[in-house]
């Protein structure tokens, strides 16, 4: 039993007793599996995605979620006016770069924010990431092309360079400050076949982001947790459309103590 | 089995026979979960948001849902297109003042709607009712702080105000039209771990306004019907993302005799 | 078992094998859940509307799917754009009219799609179908008025008019290129209970459209294979919402040697 697992369960109480304001602004997609996510484990979302409001709504906000999903002009405007307005307010701010290296809008959008804004964490699968730095690394869709491991050396590189926690999810999840790095063994290969899984998993992160001080650790713990959710609903069913249901229902059900003994973690420099 | 009980169970087998067109313009969030409740009851839903459109597709509607979720600019417009085309074919309007209360946004709209457009049934939880007359009350994202039992004085109130039923929900519902009340006593705690729940009911009410004139019995009779499809979900399954399935489930399976025998009210005066 | 009987089991393969990228603009009741739907049956869905991004999107795509649920003006835009550089890169398209004939915005942007835009196939219901060409059919809502059958001789003589493959569904659906006419048999009546049933069926035959030249046996084999998914959903429940999770259960597990014998077709001239 690692700090980190401890740490795990430590953060899903916290969450669970302080039911933090999560702001989204994220994608169609997933707004509804995000928000079910996020209330399965105990947290309080909110989505507000217009210019008029969002300075407003962060401002009640524990965390704010911003993630590039079907990404359009005005999103963009209300995404830096929120991360501005958080930024401010010394509200953590997880950023999802979903598509980034897909296509010049998002690839662009993706880079802006993350040298504008002052992100905990940064979010995405290993293409996305090299996506935020190298114009020649493509995403295809929004799948992976690379696993997170190889991504690794870049992901430090823009974890200095940005002051930030880069989290690259895959098989294996790796998170980094720029010194240290930690590896994430929890998760479930049938994730591939639900839509918006990252996009919880970044969401998770945020409520995490609420109640613990250390980006890396919150990050990491997030994803441990989100992972061991995806072990517990494959443990009840090998299909899809059953796989979504039970990982709401372990991101229910999961203890704290569960969290201590079953998160898997690797720590290294 | 009082006269409430026997309403509800005629007004499910009204919409089963009729199948009502059910007009949402709602949030992005819970688009696809309330199209999914109003079918399982046997309504028949459309959701439609362009300002070119409202009019055109509200005057084939039963009857009109506002939900101001995820609200910007040119949905406001297209409510109040929207609205007044049905407030002049005598079209039923249910209104969700969704965060009403947690940005001026919100509040401002709400208040605009409740005051211009003539509605027959407002919904929300104690503190979004609150919110629409009193400027001290803050909504804590879109969770309620208050509970419907505390703000059944100031609902009614605004019943009178603007002629309309307010409907508070909470863990026992509050129904008035400014002189008479009723508590409805159907529903399940599980329903605060599903998004869209709130919004759902709101649906189930619109499906109601369709086929019963008398908006204070609509408004009540929906809410019992939509919480004891909640309580059957409770019966089968004790974590959220089985509940939601189990909840549609009930919603197409709960028989005009049961909700006779098991919708629970208390009338006042 | 028939020639399309052993093609749909060979297209479902070739999907599973290259996971072709399906480009999706769509609405947001269903983004979710055809997300959901084309990851189950092991294709790779993208979902992107941005006028900035359609364009590059959509080259990076192997099909393009455009449905006019929650039309706004600058969806109209994306989709012209989209559909324009997909027809330029010979990129398979097939639309979905939802609600056309139910407003003038929704029956004017259709016929303008299809006239304008090369398009291989279009899905739709009886009344949907009939309004391309037809200005006194009207649709209720987004529900069919008439049958597939009825629609039969209409859909020759629109897919003659446009080059294009017309696909009505119903409880038995029709597939037409103008000439040839194909029924397909497969499907169960509990689809008619869960949102976005015929837009999860107009993304399949994206997919299928991916991996398969002709527009008429992508069309016809995606019917079968996707009624057939609902009739094995349908062995296993009777209710809705547990029928939407097993729809994609059975997505995911349908093997290519099932469709050979249990997806049923009619041939005819």
């Amino acid at each position: 039993m690692s700090a980190l697992s401890e740490k795990t369960g430590e953060n899903l109480t916290a969450v669970i007793d302080s039911k933090p304001l999560v702001h989204n602004i994220t994608n169609y997609v997933v707004m509804n599996s995000t928000a079910n996510t996020l209330l399965a484990m105990g947290a309080s979302p909110v989505m507000a995605h217009a210019v008029e409001e969002v300075e407003e709504m962060v401002s009640l906000a524990g965390s704010l979620v911003l993630n590039i999903g079907t990404l359009s002009e005005d999103w963009i405007t209300a995404m830096f006016k929120a991360g501005k307005k958080a930024e401010e307010m010394k509200i953590p701010i997880v950023f999802d770069p979903v598509g980034s290296g897909a296509t010049s809008l998002r690839t662009d959008t993706a880079r802006k924010i993350i040298s504008e804004i002052d992100l905990q964490v940064v979010r995405g699968n290993a293409s996305e990431i090299l996506s935020l730095v190298d114009s020649d690394s493509r995403t295809r869709g929004v799948d992976s092309i690379d696993s997170a491991e190889d991504a690794a050396g870049t992901a430090m590189t823009i974890a200095r360079q940005y002051s930030t926690v880069i989290a690259v999810t895959g098989p294996v999840d790796i998170v980094t400050d720029g010194s240290r790095i930690v590896k994430v063994f929890n998760g479930d290969p049938l994730m591939n076949y639900v839509t918006g899984m990252g996009c919880a998993a970044t969401a998770v992160i945020g409520a995490f982001l609420a109640v613990d001080d250390d980006p890396l650790s919150a990050a990491a713990t997030a994803l441990a947790f989100f992972g061991l959710a995806g072990e517990k609903a494959a443990e009840k069913t090998s299909v899809p459309g059953s796989f979504m249901v039970e990982l709401l229902n372990a991101l229910y059900s999961i203890t704290a103590e569960a969290c201590r003994i079953e998160c898997r973690f690797a720590d290294g420099d």
